[in-house]
């Protein structure tokens, strides 16, 4: 017996059909004899709908007011999962954020959890009663609404996950785990039976969409068993776990790659103390976030070229920020370039590894493949190529690390 | 400066652009020094989808989990008008049912509201604030959502006006007041600038569809000023008021009809003590409300014919009820009739005038219309005739009454 959390995404609950076949898993899971709780996310598109709706009421608007409405989706699909359960002959119930509670901060629309009340759902779990949880919301200190920012679902599970002291935080999604790379970008991409807090920190971040950021943050935090599985077929998914339960740790485990950068350079800008300062500035006060960042050094004249990412939505907006500021800059010229994707190997065998990066390097240039932009971290190498490159990187790196499948 | 509810239907929240005029209207009383609650409906169709997809679900479903669900299309048009409001410089926020909190018993998918906290809104509206209320939805006394039935928004808006001592209870609709009767069926009906509690009560209970029968209950119970008026124009309405604020008080108010009812015949059933009961019993407990009940005077032989009106949905299952204790019951036969309609006239002034059932009754017969049941109330006269002469029965009625507009 365990007691376990199960998180459905929303096109494992996409319609009632998939909603009885959820239904059916979690039965499975109780018959088992385990105490189960489920996350669900609303019905696919409908959050979608939800946010242009507020979108389109009014250019700036009142985020409270935005929470009250997007998360009526995840109500919707709580409720009616506990009625197919009940259905099916499973004790279960609905509980929202504001139920349980589901305590966060007051930054609406993308509030972190403060606290879990999870007293009752634990006593009734014992009784063999599942808790259907709305995923993505809970509740402010003034009996407000919040939500947990888009993918905040993971997010919920995990956290109660820990709350509940779960043996086990099963994500079901539309892919069946976590791949060495993308599949539909790299036929030899493998399933990963298990891959690190850090390593799937590092996929999340750089662009692997299957598991959110801070849902691995959380996991990593509490040490919850996170495992990645497919709702659609009974296969194992990929469990996320402590670096000291994978036995045989690959030097490179992954290959991400994000189409959400788009490239800066400040051409000819002196170099002097206080530039970056006076460009990432501005950058700052329009939030918009910079990733890599590259600083020529300083050619003739006392002058450098700086280059940096922006996430490719912001680009219009850096452009304009900066181009405002131009002559206080002392910039030549501002250059933008957004058809660029990022591509990172990420491995914790990195750490005790040398020549990592050294082996990406020669194995895109082995391809013709220009390097834009560098950057690395304890256990990442990002590097910054044309767009167009992305599968020929993918593949030829995904072979060099000896990540192909059989 | 006074305070009122204003309370808005699906048709007039069914979408952005009609939320929006929704908003130039409650702006227009804010300024007019007026303090505001509004209450909203889900948007047109929302509700209506909710529910199929309970029904979708399971046969039997927990009744607490619908309400989880079909209470969440209130909340998304409190969250977006609350938004719009703002947009135009009008303070507002959406309360949901739970957080006022309206508390209701626990009768879930048809809850009667017990009290309504509205101490905090009451401030904020004193300081300017719209208090945005999602109609249709409380709590209960375990903290979980419950709804008010069909249309019960309109009883949100008149139990809130009560609590909150409003001056006035606005109900908006996609019609624009109370009419003498359906314009639709009969081209001379005229919009009355008032009607009483109880008029309006046997009105919306006969068949006229522009107030929810529970809504003018409470109006009548609290003495609340309801007003009925379009949100497409802007016209007065109809007020429903105390009697004596009517001073000339016509004999027929208004005239009402119901396609809603089927009637029931048990041919030769003996006529002795119990025998009702045996009919009626069985009936209670499949929950089929009995409407119109007529039982002739005995034949010959000690036999007589009963008949009764049921709700045309439950006509099969009552049928079915019958059959099944045909042989007990000693009926000879059970016939049933769906084509038929109830045509009810409804006025106070019934109480000190005679004569207004045979002024009905002649009429029809000059039509040559043929009464099937007939029942009366203090103030109203309802007859059963077949379907086909819906339109005709109604215009002859409304000349003869003296309803007509010139």
């Amino acid at each position: 017996m365990a007691r376990i959390v199960m998180k459905f995404g929303g096109t494992s609950v996409g319609n009632l059909e998939r909603i009885r076949h959820v239904a059916k898993r979690v039965q499975s899971e109780v018959e088992r004899g385990n105490e189960v709780a489920v996350v669900v996310s609303a019905m696919s598109g409908v959050t979608n709908q939800l946010v242009d709706y507020v979108n389109d009421s009014a250019n700036l608007f009142d985020l409270r007011e935005y929470d009250v409405v997007v998360s009526s989706g995840e109500q919707v699909t709580a409720g009616l999962l506990a009625v197919v359960l009940q259905d099916r002959g499973v004790m279960a119930r609905s509980w929202l954020g504001w139920q349980l509670p589901l305590r966060t901060d007051d930054s609406h629309g993308s509030a972190r959890i403060k606290q879990i009340e999870v007293a009752e759902i634990t006593r009734r779990m014992a009784e063999g009663q599942v808790a259907v949880v709305a995923g993505f919301q809970g509740v402010d200190s003034q009996g407000r609404i919040t939500t947990l920012g888009r993918g905040g679902s993971d997010t919920s599970a995990v956290a109660l996950a820990a709350a509940l002291q779960a043996q086990r935080c099963d994500i079901y999604t539309d892919v069946d785990g976590v791949y060495t790379t993308d599949p539909r970008s790299v036929a030899k991409a493998r399933k990963l039976d298990k891959i690190t807090y850090e390593e799937m920190l590092e996929m999340a971040s750089q662009g692997a969409r299957v598991l959110q950021t801070r849902a691995v943050e959380a996991a990593m935090n509490h040490r919850v068993r996170v495992q990645v599985l497919s709702s659609f077929e009974e296969l194992p998914g990929t469990l996320v776990v402590d670096e000291d339960e994978i036995m045989e740790q690959q030097v490179v485990s992954g290959i991400a790659y994000s189409r959400d950068e788009a490239k800066i350079t400040l051409v000819k800008v002196p170099d002097r103390p206080g530039v970056a300062a006076g460009i990432f500035g501005p950058l700052a006060e329009a939030s918009i976030n910079v990733d890599m960042i590259v600083q020529n050094v300083s050619a003739e004249g006392g002058k450098t070229d700086l280059t940096f990412t922006v996430p490719k939505a912001d680009l219009a907006a850096a452009v304009r920020a900066l181009e405002a500021r131009k002559g206080e800059l002392g910039a030549a010229e501002i250059v933008s370039d957004s058809n660029v994707v990022k591509v990172s190997v990420i491995g914790v065998g990195m750490r005790s590894h040398a020549g990592v990066a050294l082996s990406m390097f020669q194995a895109l240039a082995g391809k013709g493949i220009n390097i834009q932009v560098i950057s690395t971290s304890e256990i990442k190498v990002s590097v910054l190529i044309a767009e167009e490159y992305t599968e020929l990187a993918l593949r030829s790196l995904h072979t060099a690390y000896g990540l192909d499948a059989d």
